[in-house]
């Protein structure tokens, strides 16, 4: 087995849930999961127990909100949101690939305002000076950019209600998650498997727009049918109720960012301490604690790096090709161990070259 | 374990598919299938092994279509083809409750035309005297109406493009299907788990309205880049490609259909015989293969009905509330054995009444 993987998404999962998963597949309660009706009891309780630990690890309980787990990916959020939301205006932050693609969506339903971007340089940092005007739908952006390596550490402060997009630093770390009305988050990074995706969304917010939306795109069709309008995908959903229980019977989020702050820690101080490698984003305060990009200062490394990582059993850390260079993603169920051996490989590295 | 799962779907699946199932979630090429890139070598491999094989089934090869395997369910395909396709009318065959929920989709895109409906008769046949304008973008019906347990037996012949939903039927039997220009079917039934849909379409249909379509709405856009616009489903996908390839490893349509209609011969048969019971579908050439709806003529032998078929280890008999009675959903993967079972149970009921 590869030991190690460093996958961006779809991503490592806890060993415990791919055995639970398997356990399932062949026999879940006298059936296999991949045969058992979305409405019978025994899926009903998935379902409610993935809303429970959603809003228990984002502390949203009794606080406005509905869960539901819908198929189609965080894209089709991109243009849910602003079907939903869009009457005539909305604030975009551009920190990167899917900000564009969220932006270009929205394009679709209202004005777009891009408040910042951080385009001109390939997206290395964050934007941090710029305003959201106070008569916008709603404020955009994603709290973590994989392909770049960028991270956002505090909530804006903004008096519009606030659409985030989490998929991929959801369930990491501590935020102000009350301060969100909406919150999307595909499940393959920290949440679960591919072909699902959580939408956390305050009541209050909707059905202010003037356009009629199509059932499946309408938050309001989906939170009556209690997310269950269509045949939601079991499979997934069950994944990531193991997924999110897991996390929970491990100690939570305090715990999990505790040791996410740890990895980031021992990569970070080797990209700056190795003198064979160096890092992409360029204001340190926005690197990412999920995906840690970097580059090698000489090319002429490239492939006794390469023998050495994948000797060591490391898997997928070949950065996005508009980055290139490497990229190590950290997700929840990544050992420090993984990083310890990546680390060690970097000065291995260090010490032939 | 439950022996004989009637369930009207998600539903049964062949055994070995399972284990296949549920070997790759702990052990695919050295990581979980759960934790694989989509963009891996590995997946890229599923997706194209999975698309080839439903042209095969489908006899659809080098004529022109394209196959997609997205997210959001038969429900999302209600909005996609109308988004895609109508530009100023279309024809809609009422069959059931999807055919509604189609036809109110398709509304907000442009005007729609009911050729036809059995809705006044709670849907209990086909109706068979419609005529379908030559001056509408497509015609649209359902093969199968699982609710109801009636199937359409021939392709109508119409001048206009044919934009079909097959959730219930594909894969179990022969159809003229290159006189289909869309066909699409949530997995859930014969192709796979919950999760996946199946878009067929022929590429020269589309392109062709006005409107702008949003990326993830857009046929067009998916096929582009080869089903992978997004993060696939990729354990649904998966799970389907291992179900269409058991079709294919134990003889394909052809073998699968005689066992289809075997199935369907045993329970009607048995529904037209035994005294206690009769068929909910008024017309008997449009009973479904897949679905045999029945209800027993006196409520008083229920308990006794019941109780006996529980013993039996059958599960999932029960009807849809529009309809009421049993259903017993006989899908690809369920055995000629489960239906042999019911049918003695249904005897054994009369015997002991």
């Amino acid at each position: 087995m590869l030991k190690y993987n460093f996958s961006a998404g779809p991503c490592v999962l806890p060993q415990e849930v791919f055995k639970k998963a398997a356990d399932a597949v062949l026999d879940f309660n006298d059936l296999s999961i991949l045969e058992i009706s979305h409405r019978s009891k025994d899926f009903v309780q998935v379902m409610e127990q993935a809303q429970s630990l959603a809003f228990e690890h984002l502390g949203l309980q009794d606080k406005g909100y509905k869960a539901l787990f819908l198929g189609g990916g965080a894209s089709m959020q991109f243009l849910m949101c602003a079907y939903n939301l869009l009457e005539n205006k909305a604030a975009y932050l551009n920190t990167g690939t899917w900000s564009a693609k969220a932006i270009k969506e929205a394009k679709m339903f209202g004005e777009v305002i891009e408040v910042a971007s951080s385009k001109d340089s390939n997206y290395n940092h964050i934007p941090k000076s710029y305003s959201v005007p106070s008569d916008v739908d709603y404020f955009h952006f994603q709290t973590n950019n994989t392909i770049f390596g960028t991270q956002l550490q505090e909530t804006p402060s903004v008096e519009v209600p606030i659409v985030c997009d989490m998929s991929s630093d959801i369930f990491s770390r501590q935020r102000d998650f009350d301060k969100y009305d909406l919150i999307y988050a595909g499940a393959q990074k920290n949440m679960g498997p591919a072909g699902a995706t959580l939408v956390v969304v305050k009541e209050e917010i909707l059905g202010k727009v003037s356009r009629s939306i199509p059932s499946m795109l309408d938050y309001k069709v989906h939170i009556s049918k209690d997310s269950m309008f269509n045949t939601p995908p079991v499979f997934p959903i069950y994944v990531s109720m193991l997924t999110m229980q897991w996390l929970k019977d491990n100690g939570g989020i305090s715990w999990i960012e505790e040791l996410n702050n740890k990895k980031a820690g021992l990569i970070y101080n080797e990209i700056d301490r190795n003198p064979l490698f160096e890092g992409f984003v360029t204001d340190k305060a926005d690197r990412s604690k999920m995906n840690a990009t970097f580059v090698l200062k000489d090319e002429a490394h490239k492939d006794a790096f390469d023998q050495l990582w994948k000797d060591a059993g490391i898997n997928g850390l070949n950065g996005h090709r508009s980055v290139g260079g490497y990229r190590a993603s950290m997700y929840n169920a990544l050992s420090v161990e993984a990083v310890e051996t990546l680390v060690s490989v970097m000065q291995e590295l260090e010490r032939k070259g």
